[in-house]
């Protein structure tokens, strides 16, 4: 069969990270006798630096026209110059929207031979963790009006609107109670339902949809008290599923709670199987171009991407494994290494896992 | 000097606790020759089983004729089918609303005895932590306009409005920045100023505010990287300001990481010296009446009215003071108890604070 690949390496380790990906699924693509075909595209801050914005129309056109897209990071302190609406961080906001990308999935999963850089004491974690976020992606008050209105008196007002409909929720429901299924069977729904419009629509259609997934245990919580949750007794979920805001503060505290930010992969799906891959970590441009980064993240994002969109889990599998084995053979990249481990660097790492493949 | 305290028990283990700390400032009047004057008002469950509504007009009346409001907690399962506006919650939004209460300070501490209790590791806490949260308590998305409407089509829509205007930011830095400059001198402003306006509205705000502290060092930080760097490393942070809806999450959060939300207060302060002072944990049904309650959060939010809302420091200090002997002298309440404590229950543990006095 054959892929096409749009990749967007963006800024920072970016295409350094992305190019390892794009080793691992060369070693896949020979190995299963698949075609992947990439074409790369630029976002962020080497889109601004190359045509004076973020997210060129042709990107946009690329990213449409493939199967899937795999991205790096984008930003870094060199655009911090640049005004809101061109930031290269507003690449991804653009895309999400453009590609109709409105379910974001963030595992914060804990490997056995990292369990211990968690910031959490080993009792609570009992050696493992396994949560899957599903993040509402493309609505809520990312994008609802945002507006700054000055007043006669000269004082100023800013608003933005978190906003939700039923299909928007619906579908997103939909995402983490078949994910739910194929995993432990519980999804907790996170709002705030004492106090939102918003949130008591999102609880009440979670809840009517439930009733479709007699397999699935659904609970609600409340966002302050899912935040508690996650850090006291963090082996109490399964699937989280929330909207665009809550989400995003609740993926990065699960992703901190592993300890390995650079090991957690994400996906962004859109309907049908069209989805973007990217890695949680940022562009890090400290340590761009020193072969430290770890690629690792984004190669465990290209196996999702051969899970989701091209249906190919034995594949998928098999990328994971390399993983699991390049751990378990003791290799470490700089960021999860302990002392007196020796480091791997980013092309080695590379290397490795495309050759356990 | 003569004090009016408005007393709201509430719900659940709210009277049990707050006697606990009447019977200490009891002790202090006694001792610096105060007296304190109380007014027991419903509001909340109880307030419903009594009047029909949460927050009865009586109940707001007799805290405006007061110079301090201490509350309880409100809330529990029994009134979980009262509709949305009448639930026992909706008291604490009507409360901050009618009496202005818009600087909700919660201090996230760790007292050195309980510093095993925290779920963190013990190398991140370096044995202590203290962070001021101060949270806007009367505007945001918790007092924009709330809205569901149904289309012609039968979808239905809801929405909620995060609104700020600079007036509401300029006081609420200000109160962080005074804070702040009475501690460690360092505040976080915690915004998403990478998507919404009225953060960027705030950011603007804090920032301008800074410049009249000269002994502050401000930086700002995007909620989704706070609730990650809260676990990472909370000894980063000093004095954190930050919205109504960010506040309510990060707060919590905090709260966890000290793993022991049985000992922390919250003060709520309007304009002047009004305050209104509460526990942060909640009404905990499942064990009033058991006399197993810490009555100890309770007992330092009457320290902090003390502090904030009469002035007495010396006498704050010394409730403050007679919980720390208590912890000293071994002496433990159910949720703070290790393996083989003696266990004291909430009204010993409210005599022998009092009696340390
Ligand atoms: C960069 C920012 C706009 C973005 C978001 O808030 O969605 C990021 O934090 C993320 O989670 O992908
Ligand atoms: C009960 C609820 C409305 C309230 C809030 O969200 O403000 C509570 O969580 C708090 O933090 O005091």
């Amino acid at each position: 069969m054959k892929y096409n690949i749009a990749v967007v390496p963006g800024d920072g380790i970016g295409p350094e990270v992305v190019g390892e990906a794009i080793k691992v699924l060369n070693a896949i693509g020979q190995k299963y006798n698949h075609q992947f075909n990439y074409t790369t595209v630029l976002a962020g801050g080497a889109a601004i630096d190359e045509y004076g914005e973020c997210l060129p129309e042709a990107t946009v056109e690329a990213c449409k026209n493939s199967d899937a897209v795999l991205l790096g990071a984008v930003g870094g302190p060199k655009w911090d110059h640049v005004p809101g609406p061109q930031r290269p961080e507003r690449a991804l906001l653009g895309l999400r929207k453009a590609l109709g990308l409105y379910a974001n999935l963030r595992p914060a999963m804990i490997f056995q031979e990292l369990a211990d850089a968690s910031p959490l004491k080993p009792s609570i974690l009992d050696g493992g963790l396994d949560i899957l976020i599903v993040r509402e992606l493309t609505g809520g008050i990312y994008f609802g009006e945002h507006v700054t209105e000055s007043g006669e008196d000269g004082s100023v007002t800013a608003y933005d609107v978190e906003k939700y409909s039923d299909y928007e929720i619906q579908r997103i429901a939909r995402t983490a109670f078949e994910m739910a299924s194929k995993r432990n069977g519980r999804v907790t729904s996170v709002d705030k339902a004492n106090v939102l419009d918003s949130s008591r629509l999102w609880r009440k259609i979670v809840s009517e949809m439930s009733s479709d997934y007699g397999d699935v245990e659904l609970d609600n919580m409340y966002v302050d008290n899912a935040a508690m949750q996650l850090i006291r007794d963090p082996k109490h979920f399964d699937v989280i599923v929330t909207g665009n805001m809550f989400g995003d503060i609740l993926s990065d505290e699960a992703s901190q709670i592993t300890g390995s930010i650079g090991m957690l992969p994400s996906a962004s799906l859109a309907d049908g199987n069209f989805g973007m891959y990217e890695p949680v970590h940022g562009s890090a441009p400290d340590i761009a171009g020193t072969d430290k980064a770890n690629p690792i993240a984004t190669i465990l994002s290209a196996a999702m991407m051969l899970r989701y969109t091209f249906n190919l889990s034995e594949e998928a599998d098999a990328v994971e494994g390399a993983v699991r084995r390049f751990l378990a053979d003791g290799f470490r990249t700089a960021d999860i290494a302990g002392t007196g481990d020796a480091i791997s660097g980013t092309v080695e790492t590379g290397d490795r896992i495309a050759g356990y493949i």
